[in-house]
């Protein structure tokens, strides 16, 4: 049934047993469905999030470093609170892992981490460490929004543009890179190998992106084009997106003849993909402080694609059933 | 160095990024090493916690059902905010697993996950699905206390009595039981069964320990003895416990020849263990709708172990150094 599948069944099953009589349900503002969850706390919004990488599945040890993996698995669930608008504010992390690896590692892997946190004013405050045959590190992230307001996957109006932060495709040009696919200079090297592997999450955008009134976002993780579907799924919209406008990374662009399927699918990126309207994202790219492009609009449900992808001539573009679904093998998603 | 040891390493790294300037830290109350992570929020102190079962380190598939797995993955979360007198609100899972698990056992184990938590009045709003070799749940459970004070593991005093809810050794046996060791009546089976794959966590009981003055408690996941061993480390005291008042479950007595063993170090009771003056604990046991047996006292840091076991004539009782490590794999801990 596939893991979005499985995911609507997991909502439903939750939604089975919701309980209007009791205070978690009373005050949840957001559940299943979205970057993190949300609920009313005392005079804050709260938020809370958690992601998972599986050795072999998500990362490969001979090619992370330790440090590196500290960071990255931090740093994806920052990202979530980075979509929602949010302060991250504390995180739990749990370790299953095999006997045999050094405490030197773990230690590398952990301080990484705390530094990283850090940087963005999160306290790492518990955990769990388990048994296990091959190293699996999941993170949870707790943090609060000091708005009202929160940036929802569901709400893009048709109407609306659709802006990305940053550059698109250097995450996956840089895994296939460092896949051995491909040998480049030492900045390139450089440049490609930290997008994949020390991504910087876009909290203080995020921020920024609320207070300038935008309300509907997501952090790129799983490919521009997925992650545009979820918030088309979830706000019941559609999407027209110009390929020749997508912020495709210059190093990309430059080095990898496939750089259009690694800007659109490739994923992992952990920019902001946003809708507004003009006038808003005009307003937001005059503070922010990363390239904001705009790469196409939102209008009412009505084509035959949630995300439909249109040429220079606004011709669509058809890149197949589940293109990249098979592009790009399917390793998790959000539960939120 | 051991998973304690890791716990330590860990501790020590974010500890060496605490930075009193930052919010968290200013807000937070409890760090690495209790039951849970607690901080100030704006009327209510948080709580937060999170745990992890293996597949085949924590539980075997040809054992446990599904329904049962999900019961007891949530239940052991549920029973750290126990632990702590705290009320549990939210819930987010994390499923690692193989794509040959077939949706129908997932939605069997996320449906008897949501009943319990709708028992206990937590609603499950996120959480992350993520490919894996093997079956990996982690949980995180979001909570809050409606009290000032909480039920600490460094709160333990010279002169208090130590107390324990329900009995103990039945998961162990249990978990003997279902490996196939041994074979016992129907009814029997049924309980041990029960005992130690569907645990009932103590949560309303925390709560009224904590009414009664109580503020200092575990809940027995690792062990009598090892959970004992870190009230102790955490509280600066020394323990002892006169073994013929343990309140052995009648059953384990009967079938069990190693029952004392399996009291002492069998873990995964998920009753509380607690320390308080002798009236509280009177107090406590006359509004408990459960039994509450007081095992030992705790005493200042004097002996050569952290806890020691006494008989009926207060003779001591060599259980030999590490012996409870040894009688039990070790298979995971709280960073916590």
């Amino acid at each position: 049934m596939g893991e979005f599948g499985l995911i609507n069944l997991i909502r439903s099953i939750s939604d089975k047993f919701r309980n209007p009589e009791q205070a978690s349900w009373q005050q949840l503002l957001i559940g299943i469905g979205d970057d993190v969850a949300a609920w009313q706390g005392d005079n804050h919004v709260q938020l809370a999030t958690t992601d998972t990488l599986v050795q072999d599945v998500h990362f490969d040890l001979d090619i992370i470093t330790w440090e590196e993996l500290g960071w990255k698995a931090l740093a994806v669930n920052l990202s979530d609170i980075a979509a929602m608008g949010g302060v991250p504010r504390y995180a739990l992390i749990s370790l299953a892992c095999p006997g045999e690896i050094e405490a030197e590692n773990i230690s590398k892997l952990c301080h990484s981490m705390a530094a990283l946190a850090a940087d963005f004013g999160v306290a790492i405050v518990g955990g769990n460490l388990a048994a296990a045959f091959n190293l699996v590190i999941t993170i949870t992230v707790l943090g609060c929004s000091k708005n009202k307001s929160m940036l929802k996957r569901s709400a893009a109006m048709p109407g609306d543009q659709i802006a990305v932060t940053g550059h698109l495709g250097a995450s996956a040009a840089g895994l296939e890179m460092l896949k051995g696919k491909i040998s480049l200079d030492a900045e390139t090297t450089n440049i490609l190998r930290k997008a994949h592997l020390q991504p910087m999450p876009k909290v203080k955008e995020g921020q920024i992106l609320i207070q300038q009134g935008v309300n509907s976002a997501v952090d790129i993780s799983d490919g521009l084009i997925a992650d545009l579907d979820h918030i088309c799924e979830a706000s019941k919209v559609n999407a027209r997106v110009a390929i020749t406008q997508l912020p495709i990374h210059p190093l990309v662009k430059a080095n990898f003849p496939d750089y259009l399927e690694l800007a659109l699918c490739g994923g992992e990126d952990y920019e902001l993909l946003f809708t507004a309207h003009e006038a808003i994202i005009d307003q937001a790219r005059g503070v922010l402080n990363c390239p904001v492009t705009v790469i196409g609009d939102v209008v009412r449900e009505s084509l035959p694609n949630r995300v439909t992808l249109v040429d220079s001539k606004r011709n669509v573009v058809h890149y197949g059933k589940g293109g990249w679904e098979h592009f790009r093998e399917c390793n998790g998603a959000k539960i939120q």
